[in-house]
């Protein structure tokens, strides 16, 4: 017989790319492995994982919110509500039962759409969060948000002429996900010198630009706070958007699944596009998308999460549902951490103190690495890096040398996979390379997270490896 | 600006449908919040959802199995292992760390491909079971078989001439499938007078009737044991089949998710498409689907499964892996459901009685209400049913009168979809009607499932509406 070989499969698979688990976290992988070995031979002692966002990773432990955690393991095994009740407070215990009660088991498929109660959580607090009322019906719990947006992209796509407006640099699901249903990626870039803001004028030339070249913008992707950059846009920016969606019909695909990662609270709050929709009683139509993923939560691993329509009609929501049943329903227990994450234990319930406790210092500690973090790398000669008011990342630029750019050309790698591949090797920190995420021709950067505890270390290494290197190629 | 409608969107969603959770579904959870009300004016007083193998859904309700649930429960708040150790059986207490030890926190993305000490685990199940090594670098663990399904069946088809062989009768995930990735669906039936088998001439003439028509047949689907048949695949025509895809290098995807229910254990024992491959030295690349959502455990909401790979190249392994790295990883909670499922307590571990008599009580139940069910079924004017030796369905053949399929018709439904809207209707028992899963022409069927206890109270409903509707349309 013929063996399977990849070019008898689709195509369009080839052309995917996704440079957060791509090949310096297969490498990082590897070296996983090999630091089990005794006499390993590498120059460092762990690895770094400072290429994902996902907090609670083995050495980077930032702890679990323990109302969520208690919630679910009574969920989970409910005869720990007769033989432990001492164990838990009395609201972790109310809220496991009031989900038992509608759930039944957490072992059964749920709606596909996800837990109605659940759902009206969502809707409750979003009404909360944006002042204007929020219908379960018009929300879809996922898998994480990267279902959502995939789901969502599949069925913009109608055919090869359908484009999706996605920022560069961008969160690198959006060119995956459009190279793997054969969409167009229609760029729009942000500006590195004005702190990575979103520029309407250049969005509208991006639509343009592809109406002349025959494509149809289908939609507009805005990731808020920004991924890698960890921007916030300024609300008259988003007004604008919504407005250029409105003269255009494009739908706005809001990804906004750091919404709770600000640094900088009062001074840059964050405001939603529903929100702004509504503002405006514009029609544009609109999903939004959010996580258990990120924020304080960082259940990564729990795959929770939610978009809500808004202006999308009935027709299309049907449409919608029939897709997501196919696959059934989302994880329960991933549905059980939305809950959590959107009803967090109230001021004056038992579990409020440690819960602020918690919440507070993960929200410090960001903060603090991050603002430590870009000060010390904007000190290092040839990398300036905006400090970013939100989200989990940096994205400093590198401005390498000729010689370390024909170096890396000659060893067949973009400059800024060169320099991570180096840093890799030579720390055990792994990054992802600007190249991942899209960036101006001839710039370098990369996104690092700031999650790593004990930044001292962390981030002398890097500065170590940066002045070796920059002088080895200088 | 444009609204958003149905028409542009992606054609290839419109011809999606997903009989499972379709229109018979949705009447059904319509009624289910209808009931709630006092006066429901309804002739029923619950809804049973005999439409989806759902095992743990509110009123069928067959119980958990511990051992899982008590490891899940320590993973998910490993405070407990310290307070609550007394609750826990000493295995429970070992599996939980030994899992934790090598996950860190389950809030952590896992590997894309599912923890590799989970892997490991499957790969020693598997090869306990069939006595051939497995790689646990040829097992993905997903969200349940059907992410699975979905993720090859979108790899195989690379252009619109390219057809999957199906059953017909088949779970509709694939003909779903099939359609939103726009390939073609190659039917081949199987033979109700013989118990639902499969017949590899059958096969064969489908495989060469689509070379004829310009389809190249990339994969050919096998659910064993079949869904909504129950019928399980004699050895010899598993080895005729998987000379067939030698014979035109055909790609082999078994469903094997109901490897467990099998209702005449010695009498039928089940034999893996892995075993059959090896036993051959076959090089047919086989794909091969497991779940936590069947069998005794029937955890549907932990969205828990994996797939093996069997004589599957490096090369596309990697494209697998890429693939499967853009969402991330499969839920862990889901992962461990996993774990639990093929590494069970052992014989003398301490939780090995309670999970014996727990596994002992579901076979028991399964095969019990699978007998009885077609027993009765067999005894109704009109309906023919084949006793399922596997999985958790039965599909009665219904032969409606010419009266009957005038009224279906002037109501603009199928006649076997009518017959179920009626029983829905009268009875509060939603079935899926067999249009949902395919049928020769003129047929009708339609499939329950064997999950409902009070099969006295359940038959009985379903016994007096089927006399009634024959009388009324004689």
């Amino acid at each position: 017989m013929r063996p399977l070989t990849a070019d008898v499969l689709n195509p369009a698979i080839r052309n995917v790319e996704y440079a957060v688990r791509g090949e310096l976290a297969i490498k990082a992988e590897n070296y996983r492995v090999q630091l089990k070995k005794p006499n390993h031979g590498l120059p460092f002692d762990k690895v770094i994982s400072s290429n994902i966002g996902n907090p609670q990773q083995k050495g980077l432990d930032q702890p679990p919110l323990t109302f969520p955690r208690q919630v679910a393991a009574l969920t989970e095994y409910p005869e720990l509500l007769e033989s432990a009740s001492q164990l838990f407070p009395k609201d972790v215990i109310a809220r496991a039962k009031e989900l038992l009660e509608e759930i039944g088991s957490i072992g059964a498929y749920s709606h596909s759409k996800g837990v109605p109660l659940i759902r009206k959580s969502v809707a409750d607090f979003i009404a909360a969060r944006d002042g204007y009322p929020s219908d379960p019906e018009h929300i879809f719990l996922t898998g994480g948000a990267s279902a959502g947006v995939a789901l969502c992209i599949s069925m913009l796509i109608s055919d090869a002429k359908s484009g999706i407006l996605i920022p560069i640099p961008q969160y690198p699901l959006y060119t995956a996900t459009l190279a793997q249903f054969s969409g167009v990626p229609l760029p729009y870039y942000l500006d590195e010198s004005s702190g990575w803001s979103t520029s309407p004028p250049a969005v509208e030339a991006a639509i343009k630009k592809a109406i002349a070249d025959g494509i149809t913008p289908k939609a507009l992707v805005v990731i808020n706070p920004g991924n890698p950059t960890g921007a916030l846009l300024a609300a008259e920016t988003q007004a604008e958007l919504v407005k250029l969606c409105e003269k255009y019909s494009v739908v706005l695909l809001a990804d906004e699944v750091y919404q709770v990662n600000l640094h900088r609270g009062d001074e840059h709050p964050f405001t939603s596009f529903k929100k702004v929709v509504r503002d405006l009683a514009s029609p544009v139509p609109l999903v939004s998308f959010h996580s258990t993923s990120k924020g304080v939560t960082g259940e990564c691993g729990r795959r929770g999460g939610y978009f809500e329509c808004t202006n999308i009609s009935d027709e299309v929501l049907a449409m919608i549902y029939k897709m997501v049943s196919v696959g059934l329903c989302p994880p329960v227990s991933g549905q059980i951490g939305v809950d959590c994450m959107v009803r967090p234990p109230k001021e004056g319930s038992p579990s409020y103190a440690l819960w602020k406790k918690e919440t507070d210092a993960i929200h410090a500690a960001l903060a603090s690495r991050t603002k430590v973090m870009a000060e010390r790398l904007n000190k290092l000669p040839g990398v300036s890096c905006v400090d970013s008011p939100g989200a989990l990342y940096l994205y400093p630029r590198i401005e390498l040398s000729k010689k370390a750019v024909l170096a890396a050309e000659a060893a067949g790698k973009a400059p800024d996979t060169f320099y991570a591949l180096a840093l890799l090797d030579e720390t055990g920190i792994c990054v992802v390379s600007g190249t991942g995420f899209g960036q101006k021709d001839g710039e370098q950067h990369y996104r690092l997270t700031c999650l790593c505890a004990g930044v001292e270390e962390y981030i002398g290494a890097l500065e170590k490896f940066h002045i070796g290197f920059m002088k080895k190629y200088e």
